[in-house]
């Protein structure tokens, strides 16, 4: 069977949408002009700049004003995390134990700097009960930060209930929605968050981009400083091409999200029964309200590295863990955290399809996984 | 006359290479892969991301591991600037009174966060005499950052004395090399520097990337913190293409470096010349050892806003100052720093020529000011 690469890895990065190539190339060929330039030669870059800001607003219930263009989701947690508490003030930081490591780590250079960090512990569905953080948050809390959908197991925390028990205690509420954001619906008022971080290139736009909302009047200190880019709070040219890319693909992505999320249901529902029919040793993770498309899968006795590579080698990406860890050969913090039968959680895949992946390509993964743990 | 816009200020940002293109396409279309991971479809990208690594350490005689990836100039700086000092230890910056905003905001919040700061007087030609430097420095420095060239009128900084006096005081020197990097020969070796940061756009590369030079041994904590790319140092996912097009941009300015240096020095030299012949009175700002291709010119009670205006509706980019304040009608901090004639110093323009100006836009622009000014 002659077949091409399958990339079933799109929690840790997807194709740039031609739209937003397309939205891209004038800045990086003939309209170079440096937005902050007062020039006539510097207007399409300013125009597209406020244009991407009022696209991403939008597309997340914000005003214009609210939307701080950075360099990636990790600028932007760090931002959000760094920014909004400091020892002496209002300084203690509750996160949950599942949180990516750009807000993981991020908590624990505040801790280094004087910053306590509460870090609570999910369900073995990968939930953040509220009732968990209601019973922890203490007067001192600067900020709570959780995620909106978890990057390894596709978990959606209840961030709504969150928010609520976070403004009662007078904290700030962050949540990273890397992987959320253009996957399922976001709206920044509803969720009642104060910060919320993104990444283009998970959800169809360039790599190197991404923001950060931040509601009016939430106080949180420059995480980059120099010039007055951003209405003086993240300084640095601002990167247009990219900036315009994430904003095409983000209209893209809310336009097509109903259509792409009936598909990708069907792949993991199909992988789903192809699996229980396979005879294979398997427990899958996470919650039921999870990202669409997205499998976390641990087979018993079975050696999570062995099968990245096996499957690379039928032509087949998948990720073991999340991108970021998957030079370590360690059980993933997540798979820790939730309490993953030892047996299995070794043997743990994750694949996060994506709109051009095909029922056939389902049950071909399937069929080599047969092949590889079952043969 | 029938002319199209001229672009006079590369200092600013510049036009992207079209080889420079070219390196990224690949990485915005076909080869998306995340170069964190280890499977056979991201490849290309690992590769790429090594390659310019190699590419970029070689044009500035670092060592590959010593190359880290940023998001530009800005982060570069803040990087350099905030992980190398804190309060308790090796504490004390000294500075210069005429670095870029990136690096003296950065130290302006070190200075909150407890870590004194002593911001150096230059002479009238913007150059920091080393010793100026000598006499300043503290058994607590534990940082020196002095700009290689200013970004403003010019100037090349005598980088190699400066940081011999720093090595022996025990501090770290850091440069900000960003509008040196690609128009002068650059050696980190050769200048002594623990730290040198660059930005890709100001040399022919996209927005949105740039580079710190970290010298091997040399210690400075995270600033982004999060997965472990960048040997750990620098999180977040590759911003690939535009790391591949820096590493062109960067290899292209290289080669056509001395090319370049005698065509735009015959440009501002024609530009004094048409200047002196104009009648107009004006003084020219900076050094002799400057970034060639660059001019800073007071023309006596004039006003650069009005001048600026009235040449872009000629279809003339300039600048009145740095790119990252030119929303701010105030003196530039650099102009007042050089102690500009009062009567001069509101009348300040900045041309930055590049590889694509002529002589004949060199006289239209005399020709221009003498028509706004003289006439």
């Amino acid at each position: 069977m002659d077949r091409t690469y399958i990339y079933a890895d799109h929690a840790a990065t997807t194709k740039l949408d031609p739209q937003a190539l397309e939205a891209m190339l004038p800045y990086l060929t003939e309209a170079y002009g440096n937005p902050s330039q007062r020039y006539a030669f510097a207007r399409p870059a300013r125009r597209a700049l406020r244009e991407a800001r009022e696209t991403v607003a939008r597309c997340i219930g914000a005003s214009p004003e609210e939307i701080y263009f950075t360099s990636g989701g990790t600028e932007s947690d760090n931002w959000a995390v760094k920014g909004s508490v400091c020892p002496g003030g209002r300084r203690r930081i509750f996160t949950s134990t599942i949180e990516h490591h750009a807000v993981l780590h991020a908590c624990a250079a505040m801790e280094r700097a004087g910053c306590p960090v509460v870090y609570l512990p999910v369900d073995a569905a990968g939930v953040l009960p509220p009732d968990t953080l209601r019973a922890a948050v203490t007067p001192d809390a600067g900020l709570v930060s959780v995620m909106l959908a978890n990057n390894e197991i596709g978990t959606v925390e209840p961030v709504r209930e969150l928010t609520g028990i976070a403004r009662q205690a007078g904290a700030l509420f962050h949540t990273d929605a890397v992987q959320a954001v253009g996957h399922i619906p976001v709206d920044v008022r509803d969720l009642g968050v104060d910060m919320l971080s993104a990444s283009a290139h998970k959800f169809g736009g360039p790599k190197g981009v991404g923001f950060l909302y931040i509601r009016s009047g939430a106080e949180l200190s420059a995480f980059m400083d120099g010039g007055g880019q951003e209405a003086g709070r993240r300084a640095g040219t601002e990167n247009i091409a990219a900036i315009a890319g994430m904003a095409a693909a983000l209209e893209a992505s809310v336009l097509r999200m109903e259509e792409n999320r009936v598909h990708l249901e069907s792949l993991t529902e199909r992988f789903r029964r192809r699996l229980a029919a396979s005879g294979l040793d398997a427990v899958l993770n996470g919650a039921e309200n999870r990202i669409p498309g997205s499998i976390s899968a641990s087979f018993r006795r079975a050696e999570g590295e062995m099968l990245l590579h096996r499957l690379d080698l039928k032509g087949i990406a998948v990720s073991t863990g999340s991108a970021c860890n998957a030079r370590s050969t360690e059980l993933s913090h997540v798979l820790r955290a939730i309490r993953v039968p030892e047996e299995y959680a070794g043997g743990t895949i994750r694949l996060t399809f994506g709109p051009e992946n095909t029922a056939e390509e389902v049950d071909y993964i399937v069929n080599c996984l047969r092949e590889i743990i079952g043969g």
